[in-house]
């Protein structure tokens, strides 16, 4: 279901609903930019990749936001999905205060959107805005300020001191002689010229009260009661806009307090913009942000990272971890289970609508059921041992003709004949059959299936495994990288920086105070003779002298690790 | 004449024909962006204002690029218009090299362009895309590099290496045995296995080429003549590419080198982003910069710099100088010369296009006709008398109707019917008798009556009456504007600043090392006043007494000057 800024409001219970119900949620973003030019290492430390994600969400915006429910339906066993896609573009809904917001464009990153048939006026047209938390609390000060007459006077230019004039002439005119006139109008060409009028009447003319028309301002005396219900109507008006100035944000912090799985595909940069586009800026060290994104989705999984850590995927899927291959590979026997149909009501993404951004979501969360699935029947052969049927007769044709072909979806289905209405057919729910998939325990917390994966999501070209919202992250056993541990010290870095230097680019990453990991992108020898060289330099370097550093392979430092 | 991506290739003659057939060029830009939030004070020096404008054009971008052409046709009597709308989007054109283009966006200036309907979609997807010189230079360069296989290595990945040996392994097998194939193929994935066989051929293979196809890359084997037939093509190509690559250039370097009359309304921002998104970046001197724009363009003219100068136009027109209200101003009789129509192969314009760049430039050319025909007829009445006519007959009425009409076109003039031509009437063309606008003397010099205003644009919010891009600026004399100077030394800004900040918030704006001018955006007392008290204050301020200090009007200082 697409979701515009025109229909935001009125689909917002559909939206609560179907996160309230859900079992968990997928979600998937497009954004108007990727990285800052000509920076991209191919390797880096896990503070610089944050830094540079940081930076990122502080230049680019999301551009569509895409968020599938998944929910269990027992009746007929499978789960049904309702996809929403949503434009975001930062306008102001009410057109009344508008947070000046200027953002960046990465003219490649438009480009790859165009590619896939991204729609831009939908994007600016109709494009769901939204406030920060911070803004919202600007945006009700301000308005406030404004119901209270508090604004700031502002100079009045020469030229227009004589439109001034004219206006005051008029008015005290009218209060001197109003004969029937229950108001006086006085027309105005710009902005300017209607502030200066308000400035006047509120400094000047106690008792009256300007309100702008179109084109003039009508000036009139209100009576205590009038004053007091066009107050009142104020506040009300104030207080419903910022409802609406909230925006798209109310679906994130839904999502938030619902506490569910949260599912994207390579989602650390996802994650890293939701947040700081709807909640709050990025904090500047990794740690709080660790911690500021685990408060606001306790529950995140990476179907990248879960693809390319299960040993039993791997053997079955490669090293090619893309959502496209992922939905592709998925599609196999081996993931038939469980059955996944879209809710009626959301039937946009029936026909094939890749890499728009509630198709992706959608995809992403079909693939996770299909991964933890495989998983479980790994584990648990005998949960989907097929029972031993009979032959089919000719009554039970369609139906099992049905269950293995779960992705023709249109074809198969015959349409009922709407004129023709069986009562018994009515009652009847026809079950796929399928087996739900254990994702979280009655108590709300992950499976000891999912434990290991969650809130663990890919991070490439650095030396981690994976980027860990909660524990500290796993080195990566590869030949280009070493750990240098330094007894009873801080370690050098620099020295350590220094000698690495001679044998290649190092990219030096933090373990603890006194141990760091030092990995080359290029390995230029073997391992074995550049350690060998290394521990040469050490024993003879001045400035490792007071140090007492070890330089192990990962493997060793993971076998000292483990004998401590 | 809407120019999108997939027609500018062909179009560029016509484009180039209109440059250079026409008497003038009016302009226009739609931007993504005006000022950075939050820091536009309502007065400003004019290095100030130019710093602004100048880190504008570093930020946001012309989305759409509006150019009329202006053509006195003598048979006929009339001015013949020619509008081009180009929407700008900094793709690649060729998709080769792309500069990794990155810009920002208002969301206020988007929905600004929401409001005159503007097409993102027409903007991403068929904008024009260009290349700065610099660009260009750097894009020959990197080509070059690739046409000589100069790229630099890239580092092999541990997960690639077994792909990689099963390459080699594959091609010396053909080599030691090549049977009856001319070449071998290797499959590849993506972009980086792509890239590491072509550099193994490279590095490995001497006498070998590869080639790539869609998912293999193909090596073969080539003589001597196919590797010279090669290489040819390959370099024709990139030349093709580069002069594609320049795009939207080519219209402004055509435009300059034409060194005719560039019309804009409210121009300085215009010609800022111009210069700084097709031909270099803004310097960050002023004086640099009026020099450079004024190489570029050397004959400039601001409509709204004229309307609001000329006293004789002032006051027909009052104040208000926006395109719309001269617009709509120069319809009145006063302004019935010359007749202006739009060539009819750009007939998109006959109907109402407010604000795409393309009609605003068509507007604004129309204005500068209008306004400086009636300049021409209050200093030269004679030219401009109607010759005494007898009463219409019938044979003429609808002729005279239709000069009395201008501005319905569409309505009056009758449709020839296709199908039925005579010979006589092709040959005759129809004069509307309207007189040519003297803008240029035949040596290619403005002509006495525009030499005045001559290369000076409207800027607000200064001390000063416009922008020159050849001279100094003039003074406007205000009340709110002081002017300090210093015999002998160098005037002390920061005293004056702090003498002048007893009386309100002063803006600084140096005239020469002697001499400063402060205005003040909101004068709090009688300009006597101030002036008495900033005297006495300067007699007694102990950092003054160094310094001798004369504090004037801006009359007086022009009095002074004047006197000299």
């Amino acid at each position: 279901m697409e979701i515009s800024r025109q229909q935001f409001r009125d689909e917002l219970p559909a939206i609560k609903a179907a996160i309230d119900e859900c079992d968990f949620i997928a979600l998937d973003t497009e954004l108007s930019g990727l990285h800052r030019p000509g920076t991209s290492k191919r390797i880096d430390s896990l503070a610089n990749r944050y830094a540079e994600y940081r930076e990122a969400t502080e230049r680019f915006i999301i551009t569509q936001f895409g968020m599938c429910t998944f929910k269990w339906d027992q009746p007929s066993g499978r789960y049904i999905a309702k996809a929403f896609n949503f434009y975001i573009f930062p306008t102001s809904m009410t057109g009344r205060i508008q947070p000046n917001r200027v953002f960046m464009c990465q003219a490649q990153a438009l480009d790859f959107l165009s590619k896939q048939a991204f729609d831009f006026n939908k994007w600016v047209y109709q494009g769901v805005p939204y406030l920060t938390v911070a803004e919202e609390k600007a945006y009700m000060e301000e308005a406030r300020k404004k119901l209270n007459d508090e604004l700031p006077d502002i100079p009045i230019d020469d030229k227009e001191r004589p439109f001034l004039q004219a206006a005051k002439d008029k008015i005290d005119a009218w209060i001197a002689d109003p004969k029937d006139d229950v108001c006086v109008n006085i027309t105005t060409k710009n902005a300017y010229q209607r502030r200066l009028i308000y400035q006047e009447v509120r400094k000047s003319y106690s008792g009256l009260t300007a309100e702008g028309r179109g084109g003039f301002i009508l000036i009139q005396r209100l009576t205590e009661k009038q004053l007091k219900q066009r107050e009142k109507e104020r506040k009300k008006r104030l207080e419903e806009d910022c409802e609406q100035a909230i925006g798209f944000r109310k679906v994130i912090d839904w999502i938030s307090a619902s506490k569910k799985i949260v599912v994207g595909h390579n989602m650390l940069l996802d994650i890293c913009h939701v947040i700081a586009q709807f909640i709050q800026p990025l904090p500047p060290k990794v740690q709080d942000f660790k911690k500021l994104a685990h408060d606001i989705f306790p529950h995140m999984i990476d179907t990248k990272y879960v693809s390319s850590a299960a040993a039993e995927l791997q053997q079955l899927l490669g090293t090619a971890t893309s959502l496209d291959v992922l939905t592709f590979e998925t599609r196999r026997e081996a993931f038939k289970n469980p059955r996944i149909d879209m809710d009626w009501l959301f039937s946009r993404y029936i026909s094939d609508k890749a890499h728009e951004a509630g198709y992706d979501a959608y995809i992403t969360g079909s693939v996770l059921l299909k991964l933890f699935s495989f998983l479980d029947a790994q584990q648990h052969p005998e949960k989907y041992k097929e029972p031993e049927e009979p032959a089919p007769t000719e009554d039970d044709d369609q139906e099992t003709g049905q269950q293995n072909k779960e992705w023709d979806i249109s074809d198969t289905e015959e349409e009922p004949d709407p004129n023709w209405t069986n009562d018994d057919d009515e009652e009847e729910v026809h079950n796929y059959g399928s087996i739900k998939v254990p994702l979280m325990t009655e108590q709300g917390t992950p499976t000891e299936m999912l434990a290991p994966y969650v809130n663990k999501v890919t991070m490439v070209r650095t030396g981690w495994e994976y980027f860990d919202f909660v524990d500290t992250e796993a080195i990566i056993e590869q030949h280009n990288t070493f750990i240098v541990h330094c007894k009873d010290k801080t370690v050098p870095r620099d020295t350590v920086f220094n000698i690495f230097s001679a044998h290649g680019k190092p990219v030096l990453d933090a373990l603890d105070e006194q141990t760091v990991m030092v990995i080359y992108e290029k390995l230029q020898e073997d391992q074995q003779h550049i350690m060998d060289k290394i521990k040469t330099q050490v024993s003879e370097d001045p400035e490792c002298q007071n140090f007492d550093l070890l330089i192990e392979t990962v493997a060793q430092y993971h076998r000292r690790i483990r004998d401590l």
